[in-house]
C-alpha cells in the first residue's frame, strides 16, 4: 500500500495515456479530474493487487463513448461516483475498492477520482493493459467474468442498470444508451472479487504507467534515454517517426473512426505510414506492409518530448513517434484473438505478433 | 369484482382492438396469449377502479415496439411477467395488481397473461382510452406519474432497468434497447398507486372494450343495429367505407411508419380517404381535408363484419369501415395536445376535435 501524490498521478496520467494506443481519452481532462477530487477528498491509496481479499468485491468506473465528444461535453465530475454507487446498491454488497478497467488519459483517472470520492482504494492493476473500444474487450471477460451488471448514467440523472445474457449483449445495449446520451457516459461494470482480479487483472499496470511517466518527464536526460528505458520496460520498439499530412475522422454510432497518414522522417524519410484508428490505433501499415495490429499496442507520442497523443488530438503538421508494444499474454491467446484480433475489426489478415511482423526480411 | 370468462377475454380483445387505432398489435397474437394462460393459471379478476386501495401499488406490463415485429417474433410467453416481477423487485414493494397501458389487441391482453400467472388482479382502466406509439403518450404522464423505473427485456433474458429525468427520455431510452433487442420487447412501466389511478386511469375501458366485441359479433342483428350500438357507446361517427387501393409501410427505429389510401364505396363513391399512420392512426384526410387526427382515434374496421384491422394487417384490395372517436377529456386539455396532437407527430395544424372537423359546410 501507498498513498499516490499528485506528482504520482501526473506521472501515471502521461504512461496511461500513451498505453492508450490512441484512444483512451484527453490526457489534460482526466488528470484535472483525478486531481481536483485528490486536493478536495484527500490522497488516494493504492493497493497491490495481491493485498486484495479473494472474497471482497470491487468494480471498475469509466467513460463509454467517443472521446472527441468528452472533451466538448466535459463532465459533472460526480456522475461517475453515481454510476459506481448505483451499482454497489444494486448488487447489494459493500464495494472494497475501485480500479481501472483500460489504461487511457481519462479511463485510467477517473477511479482515482472514484477512490478520493468514495474513500476506497485503488487497486494497481486493470482490465486490458491498454485502452479497447468496446467493453466486451477486457481479459476479465476472456476469463469469464461479466460485465454486466452494468450501470450507465448521464450528466442529467438518466440512468440504465444493464443485465445481459453476454458481454457482447452488454456492449450492445449500453453502447446505445451511450449513443442516446449524447455519444458519451458514466459507466460501472464487471463487478469482480478479488480472487476474479488476481487470476484476470494486468497487474501492476498502474505501476508501470507511472514509471512511463517518469521517464517521459526526464527530458533533460535525453530522447535516447528516454525511449531506450521506455523500450526495456515495456518490450516496445520503434516503428516510425514522422509528419501528419492527412487525417480523416468521424463519429458514428459512439465512437470515433478514421486513419492518418503519416509522413517518415528521421530513419524512415520516404517512407509512408497509415495508422486506422476505431478509438484506438488498429493496424499500422509502413510502406503498405501491416507492421503492427490488435492486439497489439500502436502509441503515439510527440516526436520531440515524448508526451503520448491521442488519435483525436491528431493535426495535420504533428510530429509523432510510433512505438510498438507487444499485448499482454492474456490476449495472445486464441480467445483472445477471436475478441480483439484484426477479423473482429474486419481486417481479412490474420493476427501476427508485432515481434513476427517486425522481423528483418 | 367478477371473474373474466374466456368469452369475456375475446370480447376484450376485438373491442381492445378496434379502440387500439390500427395499432395496439395482432389481436390473435393477444387473445392467445392471455386465453393459454387462463388456461394454465385459471380465472383472472377484474377489479373496477373503485376497488383498489389508494396506497397500493398497481403496475402494467406491455409490449413496446414495432407491432408488425411481434407477429413476426412470437413472444415466449414468459418475458411479460419476468419484467413485470423485475420491476416489483427493483421497488422493493408489493404489486397489488397490473392493468394496461393502452388499449390494443395485444397491449389489453398482455396484462390479462401477468394477472393470471402472477394471481394478481386486472383493474377495469388503462393509461390512453386508445394505442399510442410513444411511452410518454399517457395520461399518467400528463398528471405527473413517471413511466420510470421501467424494466425493459427480452426472450433472451437480456434486461434493462431504466430510471430518468423525464417520461420523453424514458421513451427514447427504452426504444433504442427495444430497437436493439430486435425492435420488439417486454416492458413493465408506470409503478402507480391506488389514487393515481384514480386520477389519471381511463375508467372503465376494460368493460368497454368487452361491450364493443359483443357488438361486433351479434352480426346476426344486422350492420345497421351494430354500428348504432357501437356509435352510441363510444360517440363515434361513420367517417367513410372503402377499399384499399395502396398501403406503404416501413419499419424504422422501432415503429411502423406508413400510409394508406381508400377509394370510397357505398355513401363514399368517387371519394377518397388517406390515412397516415405511426404504428396508430394519426390523421385521415377525405378528400383533401383533413377530418380527424391524434389525439381523436382512427379506427378501421372491416367493412363487412365489422372485426377490427390493424395498419399491419392491411392489405391491397381489403375493404374497411372507418370509425372517428372523440379522445377522452383528459386528451383534450393544452398539455394533453402538446403531447398527441398533430403537432407533435410533425403535422404544421393545429388540434381541432373530430366534432368540429365534421361539421357541416
Amino acid at each position: 500500500m501507498r498513498l499516490l501524490s499528485k506528482s504520482n498521478i501526473e506521472n501515471i496520467a502521461i504512461g496511461a495515456s500513451l498505453l492508450g494506443a490512441g484512444g483512451g481519452g484527453d490526457p489534460y481532462v482526466g488528470k484535472m479530474m483525478a486531481l481536483s477530487a485528490v486536493e478536495q477528498y484527500g490522497p488516494v491509496k493504492l493497493l497491490s493487487v495481491d493485498e486484495v481479499k479473494d472474497e471482497d468485491i470491487y468494480m471498475p468506473a469509466a467513460s463509454m463513448g467517443a472521446p472527441l465528444v468528452m472533451t466538448e461535453k466535459f463532465p459533472k465530475g460526480d456522475e461517475f461516483t453515481r454510476a459506481f454507487n448505483r451499482l454497489g446498491n444494486y448488487l447489494g454488497k459493500e464495494i472494497k475498492g475501485t480500479f481501472p478497467m483500460e489504461a487511457g488519459g481519462v479511463n485510467s483517472m477517473i477511479p482515482i477520482l472514484v477512490a478520493a470520492q468514495s474513500g476506497l482504494p485503488l487497486i494497481d492493476c486493470d482490465g486490458m493493459g491498454r485502452a479497447f473500444p468496446e467493453l466486451q474487450m477486457t481479459t476479465f471477460h476472456l476469463g469469464g467474468v461479466s460485465a454486466a451488471p452494468m450501470v450507465v448514467t448521464d450528466e442529467k440523472g438518466n440512468l440504465s442498470i444493464i443485465e445481459t445474457v453476454s458481454d457482447k449483449w452488454a456492449e450492445l445495449l449500453a453502447r446505445d444508451q451511450v449513443v442516446e446520451m449524447g455519444a458519451s457516459a458514466s459507466v460501472s461494470l464487471y463487478p469482480s472479487t478479488g480472487r476474479q482480479i488476481k487470476d484476470n487483472g494486468i497487474q501492476g499496470i498502474i505501476s508501470k504507467c507511472e514509471r512511463i511517466g517518469e521517464i517521459v518527464k526526464q527530458h533533460d536526460r535525453g530522447k535516447d534515454w528516454q525511449l531506450q528505458q521506455i523500450h526495456a520496460l515495456t518490450e516496445s520498439q520503434h516503428l516510425f517517426d514522422g509528419k501528419i499530412i492527412d487525417i480523416s475522422r468521424e463519429t458514428r454510432d459512439g465512437f470515433n473512426y478514421g486513419q492518418m497518414t503519416v509522413q517518415g522522417l528521421n530513419d524512415y524519410v520516404d517512407q509512408k505510414m497509415i495508422i486506422e484508428f476505431q478509438n484506438e490505433n488498429l493496424i499500422a501499415k509502413r510502406d503498405g506492409k501491416v507492421i503492427a495490429s490488435v492486439p497489439d499496442l500502436i502509441c503515439l507520442a510527440d516526436m520531440d518530448n515524448l508526451l503520448p497523443s491521442t488519435s483525436e488530438s491528431i493535426k495535420y503538421g504533428k510530429r509523432i513517434a510510433v512505438l510498438g508494444l507487444p499485448a499482454d499474454d492474456k490476449w495472445r491467446t486464441a480467445k483472445g484473438i477471436e475478441t480483439v484480433g484484426p477479423k473482429y475489426f474486419g481486417y481479412d489478415f490474420d493476427y501476427q505478433s508485432i515481434e513476427e511482423l517486425t522481423k528483418e526480411g
